[in-house]
């Protein structure tokens, strides 16, 4: 396969975009991102959304905006991987480019969340679970990542507290994260007080809903010339899924996912572990940092929660995690997040990351999580 | 790009499969392609499908069917593309083992649409067309190509009988596979006393919803030893989008992203419209099965018709389509078709069609079309 590197980059903020629909948002990020890459045509466009028919009445996402950016006429298609839809459009456009079909294509993650009511989001969000085994008894999205949760603590002895620095941390890279829906620090006051979602998770450990959208322009890194801002190369990927249902998996507090499909990236990257300068995790919940740190080989098991206490994951430990604000403060719009850690990996590779910026990172890895750990998606960016 | 074959095909009846949910239905096409196969695993799966969110609230289709087949931690994804889902899926696996990354894939079309009422069904129908420009005034799907229909009567002077022996061709040829909804033949009367849906498109214009699985088995072909079936090999691929509002589109009576994928699958495989032994054509409405001959080089603009005047589209015509009933006849799970019409190829380059046999057929080409002609696939199948 050929070798494939991301030239744009572009995002909207993540917010309540009441003004705005999803094509709109879609189109926003897109123009940034090409003209960030200096381009003016791409031959494809690959949209990861999960929720645009439920909520907004709207699939054919693909066509709609192709059209709207004014790409009439190129291939276009819509990936779904619940909330890891959007690096899953993203393994679909580096199978177009670096299979040779097409030279220049844009990917783009979607989600407009806001617009109906509470009760609609929440069920949407829960067609990301196993609609007949677990929906159907009444569990929402929130309360599987609880049972989750719970269990880890029991077989581990945490007590919730230990969790307060995964937060606190997304929360102070929000700060100066422009782009980011909560833009506010927390203290471990905040946290311990927090009101309950579904216990115990609350409203701290939990990532907001949002409107946004965020893009990436792909190339083969053999046709890019005197490019004016450092090439930024994948250089390994992983795909891999587990059972929907959190109690069909022999063991429900390891992300098998995470595991398998890190380890595919690992391994096409030629890396391990330690290699890796920054990690955008996936913390829809804190207990889906700990168990995708725990997965990607960063703690031992049932010891994720000491990276965290220990001040591992600040933009100056040792795996620095949710650099710009990651899902709990910068904001999960479903659809769009894995283009975020993506568009955030590659502003620290590039030195853009500004008020957060790490000294002297090379290399940095995002894992979008689909379905409380069914469809996880691995990808590892190189600054050349 | 490796070259792909297809060495598996699967198909379940299109019926009302009540007592079947999405994951039955999808594991039992799979399964009997890879049984066809003599294949017992695949790396990847990728799921073509529209509406399993609105209709069954059961997104993640991926991770879901992949564990339902028993091959846990393997990449998956759901691909969509309206009604061209199926063949926006395939060729998402097309790009996953020709990139090399991926040696044995499944590509699984799937759709469930007759559990909830039919309004629901509509109004998930309607997510194909704008939601903000077309569907927010009211139009449904349906509707939608009628005001096509209507036009190019007017444009060319066509009567609406004139188009009846697409509708009768579809039907024949629908009596002998088992796996058709409607498995009877219509005359000539039968269609002109139809009664009308969004006039002039009356019930014997429109094909059927259904519940239906089709899936295929994608491997490199410099891989195939000894295979004990025909291989058969994809050597033209395509896809391409236009205006999803039709309102928008230049002209609103041809369909240029059939042409420019057609254009595309020709020349990639080396052929032109002469070279094709059989054609499956989109036929959710009569008047896209004229557009789309038309756009693939088969008739004169405005010239569609006349194929089926002249018996040019039966099975021993100069061009047959819809060998095994259609969209019109066999039935049209949105999500599934493309896949279908895959299969249906290849029964009759692999000389597996039953009575519907076309002797000496070596290269058939398929056409999938999402969202009114926004969003549409065209592979050609060579049989070696």
């Amino acid at each position: 396969m050929r070798e494939v590197a991301i030239i744009g980059i572009g995002q909207t903020p993540v917010e309540e975009h009441w003004d705005k629909s999803l094509r709109d948002l879609a189109g926003e990020a897109i123009f940034k991102a090409l003209n960030d890459a200096g381009r003016k045509n791409i031959e494809g466009l690959y949209v990861g959304n999960m929720m645009s028919g439920m909520l907004s009445k709207q699939e054919n996402l693909g066509a709609l905006i192709a059209d709207w950016v004014g790409f009439k006429g190129i291939e276009a298609a819509k990936v779904e991987a619940a909330c890891g839809s959007g690096a899953a459009a993203l393994r679909m456009g580096l199978m177009a480019v670096g299979s040779g079909l097409l030279d220049c294509v844009g990917v783009v993650g979607v989600e407009k969340m806001t617009d109906g009511l509470p009760n609609e989001t929440t069920a949407a969000l829960a067609t990301a679970s196993d609609a007949d085994y677990e929906a159907a008894q009444g569990v929402s999205f929130v309360a599987i990542n609880a049972l989750v949760m719970r269990r880890y603590m029991y077989e581990y002895g945490w007590k919730h507290a230990d969790f307060a620095p995964f937060s606190i941390n997304a929360h102070a890279n929000a700060v100066h994260n422009p782009n980011a829906r909560l833009q506010e620090a927390i203290t471990e006051k905040d946290y311990l007080i927090a009101r309950m979602v579904a216990d115990p998770i609350n409203l701290l450990d939990a990532s907001p809903t949002g409107d946004g959208a965020a893009a990436v322009v792909l190339v083969p890194t053999e046709t890019i010339r005197n490019n004016k801002k450092p090439v930024i190369k994948i250089i390994g990927s992983g795909s891999a899924t587990d059972s929907v249902a959190v109690h069909a998996r022999h063991e429900p507090t390891w992300l098998f996912a995470a595991e398998k499909s890190a380890l595919k990236a690992y391994s096409q990257a030629g890396l391990g572990p330690q290699d890796i300068d920054l990690f955008e995790v996936h913390d829809a919940f804190s207990i889906m940092s700990v168990l995708s740190l725990e997965a990607c080989g960063y703690a031992a098991r049932g010891q994720g929660p000491r990276l965290g206490l220990d001040g591992e994951i600040t933009l100056h430990g040792r795996i620095p995690i949710t650099t710009m604000g990651g899902l709990k403060a910068r904001g999960h719009p479903v659809g769009a997040t894995g283009i975020y850690q993506i568009v955030e990996v590659i502003q620290q590779l590039r030195g853009e990351a500004g008020e957060n910026q790490i000294d002297g990172v090379k290399i940095g890895m995002a894992q979008n999580i689909g379905g409380s750990g069914s469809a996880i998606i691995t990808h590892i960016l190189k600054a050349t």
